[in-house]
């Protein structure tokens, strides 16, 4: 006689298996993702299945009755104290006694596809590297001495044919205490990349454990704590990088690390703390400890790497900008001061693409995907240090750019970070040349009578880079970059401040914001050097224009795409294909937490990417030169339409052309 | 026409190889032990070989002239700078061209056998974990950017076919600084046992890397600096053990772990800062620096076990006295708090037994080797808490038995641990009942008239069983163990205190050092106790003698055979079959500093040793109580001779048989 033939639905894999073997068994031993905790002792209800009935022609199989074993005592207790769904069996009790298809449904399935709104709308693969199993191990005999760790080898080894593992000395360290607490039984969470142990509880645990994806940025660190179950958010949030207090940017960091001994230890120690912090807070926030999380994805630049793991930056500063390690990391999470997390936690760093192009823009490639579309692509991270990609499914080239804070509000007059108060949106109508606004924090423009009493602060990136704009498309600013005075404009809020103007854009109780020919000349500036970075990949790939341009950040988020256009930010596109991808890193790092296959595909992705340095390319300095009118003049812009045809020298016209 | 037939010697291995091969190549081909640090660059001069000339019939090859290329430019450089000896050639630059017959000479080969006289008199074969690498490392290029790190794991990969390494975090960090300091060339010690990198160093390193052997006591610590090229030790040296403040022995530490909350993490940290204290000061005294020590095995008993490695030890103080972990550990050794070592150096700590026999008797038996003769050994390792084996060939046994600190002077009236000016060797002339002793710190007896004026603080272990026995022998003292009065004795030195009498060992200034009743007691429960732990190991072996009995721990090598068995201390054996084996535990762990393969063998002896728990034996109390008579009366003592027939009763001989 021979074995029933079992066919498992969705994957259709399929095979002859011996009669009285349970569906679980059958479906380790046919390689079908059907999820279990507790190993087949039918108390985890993880492996929960659908049995077939009547014919299936596509699969040659008719379900006779007595396919499965019938409904036992222990599914019956089940069923009792929790509820099993109709027609629904434990794969772990019911056992194969004929031809039969049985379905795994979505939630029994470890590998599974999940669409999470929280933090992105993108569809995540759930495949995480840690995975609980639940073990009952031999209490100890005198008369046969073993320790305790070697009794839970051996139950793993048993019940779930697991070995070699490496157990971390924190996790040796409560063993004795866990193993008595559960009475013998615990649940070991065993992270399967690095073969070691993450955590171990007493007892039966079914909640899936928790994973933290981590956007370590110059100037905030955000995170997401996940369910690494269902991939769901639980909770999000971010923190200032401390390091901030050493230096606003990138470089300014390096430099206080060459200048002052230990500095780049101290900016270490602030923000490893930092991070247990917020690793901290997001626990508390979803009601959970924070020694649940398994473990940890970080993304970050190249800078905020080598302080995070403890190297000096100051390589980093200099030609040719030789990174410690451009390799993926993997850690203990403990070695980054995260004792926090589980004992066991192991931390992923994703790979860095250069010197100055970090595992940030590696996980930005593995969100966006560039190399997986024909359409020619720019990627635009914006940040302190913009990170470009540029490419499509035959090459990706990437690079960085210097364009310093001025995006992020800093080093403008009125500037400051996007915080409630601050003006993120600006309008000026071309007619009146009067400004409307708002603020973060309130859905109303100011010239709404409902606006009034809103409190303002200041003006943060988008702010200022949308005040620019308008202030070009009003007629208050020539192409390149000066404000016209009060007569040139007929704007009487174009005010005169020493030898140049200012536009008024809010005035009251004696505070004002004002857009000054300073800050105009820091957006010029920054956004020179990002349109730079952009054409020198643009000349590396051979391309004038390219057919779509993502912004990235979540600074990017807030960037309307037109006014990114006029500003000469990025390249000329149409409009419709100028789009944000919001917190584009920090969606790979979730991703890359929730699915560890995609670590081997960046990992391979980062090996294929050319890199371009622009600190020395003498054609970054000729387009950055290029592009500092608004909009810059290299290249026409046929998506934008006409803007003003201005033109305001300095002081007046005649001295201005004296000098040029 | 056929390659060239080589043959090295004295290996004997042999194979055809292509000509132009250098000897150093077709060594690695053929599986020649033949060192080498620079890798074949002509630069550490490891390789040296000496060609044969003429014919070997044994090996069935003539070497005609012309069989290894003439010595060349690298080679001439070399014996002009340092000196080559005669006949000797660089393998690394000497090629083969013909038939030849190649000696490898004992300092060019890395397992070696050498025999060490400075901690021990035995051989030790070499074979050490760590080997150095020296590699030259691609310099950065901005324009195909990597990671120093990938370059160094290229470099070592291509040089040496070394691949796969962990490279430990403080590695890492100080990598960037290393290769630019030796001109992107380094050598790197690896760590072979555990794939992960030690330590590296700027240019080529070629004195041999440095590991330490330490016997973690509960009362005292031991460690041996050695060289792992030679096995030589270059310094020795011990401390107390710090957590003695906590508890004089091991219950008692236990005890304070379970009262104080945080108590265990307190020893931890005080044995933790004590090990890297004395790593630093033999580092001193050897003149190097603590960062070149790349290895460190450590050997200790349960108790200390768990608490250096940070683990509570309350389990080990109930019933069924549980390991949390009882196989060879290997850990960075800076999860021990050991950073002042090599950065990536590594520690390996020998299995456990049982629950009351540690990692110590597992270095005892490594070293004393009673596996492997035919004799019925006893082995003891005399500490606070004594382990003891015994067993041949045909099988091991192996319990613990609580002795108490009385053998290291403890507990006793006039007791200090072995230091200058502790009474160590003490004789009673059986006529006169005078005593003469020798103190630590002089090699006179105190009855030389030179003598005088040389310092006596107290009496050490050995000095009080020596006392003890020397009474027993003068008929001071009867088999109860009680001491005779001055009528009883004849002896003025026999003084009343109390209900019981002392003995006047010395008086000078005031000051008196006796041995007390309450001494002998002590010294009586001490005994017992490890003779009835020897007894219990001997019924569960069926014999009712031994036929060599060796006396292991530092003070084990000061206790004199023969006082010994007139205390009962051990069982009876031919006097010239009692022997002290010295540290045999500290020699054990140089065993296994020195060559990794004793790892594997000591592991698997430790598995196929029998454990008998002292605790829970009832019989352990019977023999216990048997063995309390000086000697014991359990079982003759051919080998002793007759004692003095004394009796004596506590105050007056008819109040005590009243008693009893």
């Amino acid at each position: 006689m021979t074995d029933p033939l079992v066919v498992f639905t969705p994957s259709g894999k399929r095979g002859r298996i011996p009669a009285g073997t349970t569906v679980l068994a059958a479906a380790r031993r046919l390689g079908v993702d059907l999820d279990s905790v507790c190993g087949g002792r039918g108390i985890c209800s993880k492996c929960q299945v659908t049995p077939g009935k009547g014919a299936y022609p596509k699969h040659g199989v008719t379900v006779a009755e007595g396919a499965l074993s019938p409904v036992n005592a222990v599914e019956q207790r089940y069923d009792e104290k929790r509820g099993l769904a109709p027609g629904r069996r434990l794969g772990c009790q019911a056992c194969i006694e004929g031809d039969i298809v049985v379905d795994v449904p979505r939630e029994s399935q470890v590998h599974k596809q999940v669409v999470r709104k929280a933090a992105s709308d993108r569809a995540i693969t759930l495949d995480p590297s840690t995975r609980l199993h639940f073990v009952t191990v031999e209490e100890p005999d005198m008369d046969a001495p073993s320790g305790d760790l070697e009794r839970l080898r051996a139950a793993l080894k048993a019940q779930w044919e697991i070995e070699g593992l490496t157990v971390p000395l924190p996790i040796l360290q409560a063993l004795q205490t866990v193993l008595r607490k559960g009475d013998w039984k615990v649940t070991v969470a065993v992270n399967h990349e690095t073969s070691s142990v993450a955590a171990i509880w007493p007892g039966l645990r079914t909640d899936a454990p928790l994973g933290l994806a981590v956007d370590l940025g110059s100037t905030t660190v955000a995170a997401h704590l996940c369910d690494l179950g269902t991939g769901a958010v639980l909770a999000s949030g971010g923190v200032m990088n401390p390091q901030i207090r050493f230096g606003e940017d990138l470089m300014s960091r390096v430099s206080y690390s060459m200048m002052n001994p230990g500095g780049a230890a101290e900016m270490t120690g602030a923000i490893r703390v930092a991070l247990a912090d917020l690793a901290r807070e997001l626990a508390e926030e979803a009601g959970i400890a924070p020694a649940d999380i398994v473990e940890t994805v970080i993304v970050c630049n190249p800078v905020m790497h080598h302080l995070l793991i403890g190297v000096d930056p100051v390589e980093l500063g200099q030609s040719p900008f030789a990174l410690a390690t451009s390799d993926a990391l993997r850690l203990p999470a403990r070695d980054l001061g995260l004792d926090v997390l589980a004992p066991g936690a192991r931390a992923y760093i994703l790979p860095c693409i250069a010197g100055h192009v970090g595992a940030d823009a590696a996980a930005v490639a593995l969100s966006e995907a560039p190399d997986q579309v024909e359409e020619m692509t720019l990627i635009v991270d914006v940040g302190t240090n913009a990170e470009l990609l540029l490419g499509n499914s035959k090459g990706l080239l990437a690079c960085s750019s210097p364009t310093g804070p001025a995006f992020e509000g800093a080093q403008i007059s009125s500037g400051q970070r996007a915080a409630p108060g601050a003006i993120e949106r600006v309008e000026i109508d071309p007619e009146t040349k009067e400004p409307r606004f708002r603020v973060i924090g309130s859905e109303l423009w100011s010239d709404d009578p409902a606006f009034d009493g809103t409190e303002i602060t200041g003006i943060c990136g988008s702010g200022i880079i949308e005040a620019v704009a308008e202030m070009r498309l009003a007629g208050l600013l020539d192409a390149g970059g000066l404000i016209g005075s009060a007569e040139q404009t007929g704007s009487a809020r174009c005010v005169a401040e020493g030898r140049t103007h200012s536009y008024l854009l809010w005035e009251a109780d004696g505070r004002r914001i004002l857009v000054t020919q300073g800050d105009v000349r820091a957006i010029q500036l920054a956004k020179s050097a990002l349109y730079a970075g952009a054409r020198l990949l643009m000349d590396e790939a051979g391309v004038d224009s390219v057919d779509r341009v993502t912004l990235a950040g979540a600074f990017g988020a807030h960037i309307s795409p037109r006014h990114a256009m006029v500003l000469g930010m990025i390249p000329d596109a149409p409009l419709d294909k100028v789009g944000s991808a919001g917190n584009a890193a920090g969606h790979g790092a979730r991703m890359a937490l929730c699915d560890r296959s995609l670590r081997d595909r960046i990992e391979g992705l980062v090996r294929r990417i050319h890199k371009v340095e622009t600190a020395v390319a003498p054609r970054f300095q000729e387009h950055f030169v290029a592009a500092n009118a608004i909009p810059h003049a290299t290249a026409p812009f046929p998506h934008l339409g006409p803007l003003p045809q201005v033109s305001f020298n300095q002081q007046s016209g005649g001295r201005r052309r004296r000098r040029s």
